[in-house]
């Protein structure tokens, strides 16, 4: 039968698994957190939507207890865990020649890493408009909808991305091919590398950081760094759709009231994604001979306030 | 007799005032501080130093209330309140065609600002390393050492930079004349535009600033854009000698436990000087063709904290 874990269970994991579950599919959950693995495997995974709340049973399990290969590894642990994630599981021998890694994980360079463990033949990139929450222990908050984009992570053709996509269909996630997956990934990325560092080290809202009268005078250098470097890589994003792209999330019909994911990491004492944002664009620029000066210093300013918060 | 004010009757003003009218001088002191005012008239100002408290006597007045003229004019009021302060004064016919005009303040472009209301032959700057606090209306805190270099704005000898010289020793101030006063004023020009924002943003002291790992990466090229616009300018800092210059700022001993004086102004909800500092670098640099993106992005940075404080 075809076997499905997904690695990393939190908020986007769980939503993830349980509905790929709910379709009908073998899905295991793989994690460190032992309090959210009990849960899970006592009661189910508690799922709360705007209009019911029911449990999806589902297998959890932490890497050690790994003992089966997968046919598709969805990887969706923090950024800073997958490579010892996707580690731990080659060494438990998780993973088989035809496993379909898929990273649906924000930030970039994720393909990169793993290249340096599997073949890049069998690793998959996916980016999603799905959000999703987590209340405590194998408590899930499951609201609105979204969207998922999917692509070799090579560019070639492949079954198996027809299989994954047929997979998230039947679970209604709306999934579709991309023919240039590079696209979205670094859209969003640039959005997180704009909105995620700026409001975590001004401790703001994103409507709060818009309604500074000189904002788009800040931000557009900021995003001229990340669009050269992405053009560099024949990623081929505009500067000005990336500056209308952050303000339409200024207004609080739609992101303004929220404290972007990395304020929220700060605050709750934990590491944040800066290196596999702004760290990373910083890192790509250096390669290509791109200053990147604004993405560099935004990242320092956070890893400062790391000393502060973790 | 030769008549001396100080526009800006704060802690610095306070001192420089307080020290010249003992030596023996006229001095007034102008500001807008209804309360401190009443309070200097009435009591004279109260100082404490390391080792007794006592009061000098020394008359203060508001700008509406000079009907007098003065040889000597010392600025010392907040950046962004001097220009107002010296068109205020020249409306009450307080300026005369001799006056000298000092400038002793933080910050940068002064003498370009003062030269749009009287000749650039008037106008003087001086940077000082002596200290001076507040403790409330009247009520100076005078501790430590100091000194004063000084120079006519446009560089050409005058007759008058020797008598405020001189002034400033009979007053115990320890003057030189400078031969390069640019040297200095942009020197603690990069120090304050490397600890002032950034502390205030990260809302740190200078030490917990200093004990991040690749602090150096960090603050090391916004110093580069910073020196690159000096030298621009024919002022010959060098980078590295900032970089020292501001990590011997780091440890306990030296200024590690204080909170940069930005970061008070904005905690006692007071607009900063950042235009006069990172702000007024980026705009030298535009004006030279120089690309100053860390500069631009810490005064943003800081005006979006302006408008959660003040």
């Amino acid at each position: 039968m075809y076997n499905i874990a997904i690695a990393g269970a939190g908020a986007m994991g769980g939503r993830i698994g349980t509905q790929i579950k709910e379709a009908g599919y073998n899905v295991t959950l793989i994690d460190y957190w032992d309090e959210h693995i009990k849960k899970i495997n006592d009661d189910g995974l508690e799922i709360k939507t705007e209009t019911s709340t029911y449990n999806v049973s589902i297998t959890a399990k932490k890497p050690s207890e790994v003992n089966e290969q997968y046919d598709l590894l969805i990887i969706l642990t923090k950024a800073m865990d997958a490579s010892a994630m996707i580690n731990a599981l080659y060494d438990r021998d998780a993973i088989k020649a035809s496993t379909a890694i898929l990273t649906m994980m924000n930030g970039l360079g994720h393909d990169e890493r793993f290249a340096e463990v599997v073949p890049k033949s069998q690793i998959f990139l996916a980016v999603t408009m799905w959000t999703a929450g987590l209340r405590g222990p194998g408590q899930l908050l499951l609201e609105g909808s979204g969207t998922i984009e999917l692509q070799r992570a090579d560019g070639e053709a492949d079954y198996r991305t027809e299989e994954i996509n047929n997979i998230f269909n039947k679970a209604g996630l709306n999934s579709v091919i991309s023919d240039n997956v590079f696209i979205s990934i670094w859209s969003k990325a640039t959005l997180n590398s704009v909105l995620n560092p700026l409001c975590t080290i001004l401790d703001k809202r994103i409507g709060e950081l818009g309604a500074y009268d000189r904002a788009r005078d800040m931000i557009q250098p900021l995003i001229e760094e990340i669009v050269a470097v992405a053009n560099a890589r024949n990623v081929d994003i505009k500067t000005d759709d990336m500056v209308h792209k952050i303000e339409a999330a200024y207004p609080e019909s739609t992101q303004g009231l929220h404290y972007p994911s990395m304020h929220q990491d700060l605050h709750k004492g934990r590491l944040t994604e800066i290196d596999f944002l702004n760290g990373q664009i910083a890192k790509y620029g250096k390669d290509l001979n791109i200053s990147t000066p604004l993405n560099t210093m935004l990242t320092h300013q956070v890893h400062e306030l790391e000393l502060d918060y973790v």
